[in-house]
C-alpha cells in the first residue's frame, strides 16, 4: 500500500516505521523534510519511506494516517484534499490537560465530517506508540479495535494492524468511535494518573 | 461483609453466589423469596446466603449491589433507603434494543444522584455474568475496572472483585463511569453483533 502520514510525531512516526518495515510505501508528511528528526525517522524506516510535503504525502497515498494532536486536527484535515482516500483516524479528542475527552460527538465522526470525500476508519488510537512499535506481550498480540462504515476501508485498517502485530478486531460502525476513544482515555489515564506507565496493554482472551 | 443484592438476575445472582462462596453474608432481594428460581439460587450460594424482601436485603447489608435492568434502575433505587450504604452500580444505561448507550450523563453518575445518602462505586458492569462466575482465562484474571469518589468504598469494590478472581483496577473518580460503560458496550457488541459469544474477556498485560 501507499501510505501517507499526517502528523509524524510519536504515533505517526512509529506507525510509519512499522508500515515501511512491513513492506509498504510510506510518505511522511512534513513541513520541513530536512530536519534531523525526520532524517532519523527515515533512517529507522528504511528505503521504502520518504519525506514529503504534507500535501504531497497525501496526494501520493491511497491510505492517509491522521495522527495529529487534537487541537491541530480540524484545521489540517480540512486543508487537505482527501477525496477518494482511506483515512485512518488515530486521534483522540482529549481536553487540553489530557484529563478527559471532549463531550459530544466523537472525534472519529468529526474527522469524517472534516475529511470531505474520504472514507474514515477509527484505529490506532487506543494504545501508546510504544505498543504500536511492539504489540506482543508474552508472545500474544495486544487488542486493536477499529470501526468504520466501509467494509473495504476497514479491511485495509485490519490488515495494517495485523502487519504491525496486533489482533485487529472489528468493532462495527463509525458511530462506535466514542467507544474506541473511551478505550484510549482508559489507557492514558492508567498510564499517567494510574501510575502504570506505558508498558501495558489489553488483550482479548478466549476460552 | 454483609451484601444485599438488588436485582437477582444473571448478574446479581452470579455475584451473590460468588460473594457467598467467598464467605460473605449475602441477602438476595426478592419480591417472592419462595420461587423455585430463588430456591435454586440459594442452593448454589450455600448457607451464608438468604432471600429477603428487597427492603430487608438493603437494610441488613453494608454493601448493596445494584444489578437491575436499566429501565427499572431509577424507580427501584429511588424507592430504597440507601443512606450510609456502599452501592456497587453494576448497571449499564443501554438503549432498549441494546444497540448502544443512552447519550448524556453516565449511568453511574445518575445512579449516584438517585441513591440519596449512599456512596457509589461503578464496578461489575464491564463483562458478562459468565465471566463473573469464572474470571480466569489461561490461569490469569480478567480485567475488572472500578471507579468512584470514596477511597474506602472503592477498596470494598476492589476486594470483592479480587474475591471473585478478577484483577481489580482503580480507574479514578465516578466521572469515569462513562469509560466503564463504554467497555461494557464493547463487550456486549462483540459478544452479540461481533459474533464472539460470551466466552471472551479482556486482560491487562504488562511487560
Amino acid at each position: 500500500m501507499k501510505i501517507g502520514i499526517v502528523g509524524a510525531g510519536q504515533v505517526g512516526g512509529t506507525l510509519g516505521v512499522g508500515f515501511a518495515k512491513a513492506g509498504h510505501h510510506v510518505f511522511f508528511g512534513s513541513r520541513d523534510p530536512q530536519t534531523a528528526e525526520m532524517q532519523a525517522l527515515l533512517a529507522r524506516a528504511g528505503s521504502t519511506a520518504k519525506a514529503e510535503s504534507v500535501a504531497n504525502a497525501v496526494q501520493f497515498a491511497d491510505v492517509v494516517v491522521v495522527a495529529l494532536p487534537w487541537p491541530a486536527t480540524q484545521s489540517v484535515v480540512q486543508s487537505l484534499d482527501l477525496h477518494g482516500k482511506v483515512v485512518l483516524d488515530c486521534t483522540n479528542p482529549l481536553l487540553p490537560d489530557f484529563s478527559g475527552l471532549e463531550p459530544g460527538t466523537s472525534g472519529g465522526e468529526r474527522v469524517a465530517d472534516w475529511a470531505a470525500g474520504a472514507t474514515v476508519v477509527k484505529v490506532f488510537n487506543t494504545t501508546g506508540f510504544n505498543n504500536m512499535a511492539d504489540p506482543a506481550y508474552g508472545g500474544k498480540p495486544a487488542f486493536m479495535p477499529y470501526c468504520g462504515d466501509d467494509a473495504a476501508a476497514k479491511q485495509t485498517a485490519a490488515q495494517l494492524a495485523t502487519d504491525l502485530g496486533f489482533e485487529a478486531v472489528d468493532l462495527g460502525s463509525l458511530s462506535h468511535a466514542h467507544l474506541l476513544e473511551a478505550w484510549a482515555m482508559t489507557w492514558i489515564w492508567l498510564a499517567i494518573q494510574g501510575g502504570l506507565g506505558r508498558d501495558f496493554a489489553f488483550q482479548l482472551v478466549r476460552r
